[in-house]
């Protein structure tokens, strides 16, 4: 068999029915997808090779992996590696582990996995390893009875049952996505972010309705919204005493800075809120329609979270799909502040930072991590 | 009082405390927000006003309306008014319905809801009506306890119980969305498709995996995914006889024309399970990766959906963030078919379309709607 003549000298191998790999830091690209398409005369980028970044993505699926590094391409987000790994006769997600775990210039691991056929136990052994130090990031196909017949004539993997991998995901500390979106916005997410220490969120907004629909969320997915402490109250009020804040915003939480709030709204806001005992994770809702909110608001918020230093996840939502928006939410991004389109996607993001903030905690590898992570990205 | 006063002589109030209204067909636009906004010293479009369509959008929230605005633009999505009802000292959700219903440019409401003070039976009353004759999508604000605090510092709404709201919402047949997402990718649905008769979905797709994501997303929200029938079954099979589907497609539901399908083999696929008894709807996965798929496969299916005649609703799905798969999406709802990034979205959005067509069956309403659609959009 190959395998073995290949294991004789060495080697390892990749696939079969993968659709290659792709390094973007020593430029090995073997994928045999050209980047341009024909379009209505013209050539058009059609499959994207992502910008640079800290994320190994391992994916089961040759298609769909080279359709997600064009979505991770459209939201923005930089990668290390691609590895299509297929029907894996050799190389298999326990492999991809081990190389992201060993390998400095990885940060976060996203898998896309439809079935685990042999050596499930020391797949999770290693992973819950590898957890302590890079949180494993897993979309699961072939979930339901229709998705594991699907699974079978795809990829011939037993999906077998979808708690039984659920247990074991969770044990090992990995985060599991229930949609394509979650999958990439979370990633994307742990990219960036540092994990939140518990689920209490304090949300920002100058918009109360937006801020309404991220309670709503918070609350639904598991987050704690909770009213502000005194200790926080006390510092809003001085902000409106200051002429930070208007004087008819709202300090509950959300915290509506409102329609006639300024950039400086939000960074003495947001300092505020990092300041604060009671909040783990915080969640800023800039609708940049409001006057007063400028293109500058991404650096002054990254500096806010800099100068804090106490390292909790902040992102950052606006709504909207017109060239403002867009621009907004990329400057967010190239400033390592997360950007979502919607409140909801944002809640969601900010659970999985407190699942896995949580899980270290819990395996007292909260502070080794942070530490790393400031090292390498504070 | 000003309601008083503007009653004596004919005239209706609409707020406080909303943005204004937009009329897309008169012209009429009294939101005072400026279209362009600066952004590194150049202008860029910041607020737009999204295309003419066949959408009324009622939001008891200014500032997250015009955020959807923005949202409603960047999906491609026409609508034909805008009204920020705000506080609605006069003019009110049921009001919306009211004119919706006279209007012949208005084929589908939708409203941000955070609470009906008053006179909620006679809501109810009216939007039954309605909801027999134009699909009335709402998403709600204010379902959490923390989202009812919110609810009530920001518009004084007493959001009260959400299932309460729920029971309403669904006895007078108006479609409930859970997430801002949804929200705008089903009302993009409803102003293309004709609901389904029924919840039985087959999703065709070049991608197993993509396949797979569609299969559970769709089996986890409701629809039914089954295997096919031995006539649509045979009819697949002659396809490969025929040259227009390669020989190793997996003809499961997902059916699976693989990596090597052209146009033709979509066309294909897709008129045999339009004709076929056991399907209400359908889910089409056209990742544009895959070298036989070209620009003009919107066209062509477009093209076989009008010469089926059967009405039923279809959904398109390509993933990716790059020029060619956005321009792609943009082509497909040019020609009437709403498309999504992600499978989950599109499974989503044909739960909706079922969920409104079987609830008109059991008004006994179905065929009126058909005929009226067809009439209109077909």
């Amino acid at each position: 068999k190959v395998v073995e003549t290949a294991k004789k000298y060495g080697m390892r191998i990749i696939g079969p029915n993968g659709l290659g790999v792709f390094d973007n830091y020593s430029g090995v690209d073997t994928q045999f997808v050209p980047e341009l398409k024909e379009y209505s005369g013209k050539m058009l980028l059609a499959t994207p090779r992502p910008k640079p970044g800290n994320i190994l993505f391992g994916s089961q699926s040759g298609a769909l992996g080279i359709a997600i590094l064009d979505a991770l391409y459209g939201a923005n987000i930089g990668i290390a590696k691609f590895v299509s790994y297929g029907n894996k006769v050799d190389v298999d997600e326990t492999d991809m582990l081990l190389w992201a775990y060993k390998d400095p210039k990885i940060d976060v691991i996203m898998l896309y996995i439809e079935g685990i056929k042999q050596a499930g136990r020391h797949f999770v052994e290693v992973g819950n390893e590898v957890s302590k130090k890079k949180p494993i990031v897993v979309l699961k196909g072939g979930r339901t009875a229709a998705g594991a017949r699907a699974a079978a004539s795809h990829t011939g993997s037993l999906a077998g049952d979808y708690r039984m991998y659920e247990a074991a995901f969770k044990k090992m500390g990995a985060i599991v996505c229930e949609t394509l979106d979650e999958f990439i916005d979370t990633v994307k997410a742990f990219s960036m972010q540092p994990p939140a220490r518990g689920y209490r969120i304090t949300i920002i907004t100058d918009g109360g309705g937006a801020g309404l629909l991220a309670t709503d969320a918070s609350e639904r997915y598991g987050l704690e919204v909770n009213p502000p402490s005194d200790t926080l109250m006390n510092e809003l009020k001085k902000g409106i005493e200051m002429g930070k804040l208007v004087p008819f915003s709202t300090f509950s939480n959300p915290i509506d800075v409102t329609g006639s709030a300024t950039d400086e709204s939000f960074v003495y806001t947001l300092r505020a809120v990092l300041n604060d005992e009671n909040t783990d994770c915080v969640m800023i809702i800039g609708l940049h329609h409001v006057p007063g909110v400028t293109d500058r608001l991404p650096e002054k918020l990254l500096e806010t979270i800099k100068s804090c230093g106490t390292y909790k996840p902040v992102v950052f939502c606006d709504v909207g799909g017109a060239e403002y928006a867009l621009k907004f939410r990329d400057k967010f991004e190239n400033a390592g502040i997360p950007a979502y389109p919607t409140p909801e996607r944002a809640a969601a993001v900010l659970k999985k930072l407190a699942d896995y903030g949580v899980w270290l905690v819990n395996q007292g590898e909260y502070d080794n991590y942070l530490k790393t992570w400031i090292s390498k990205r504070g």
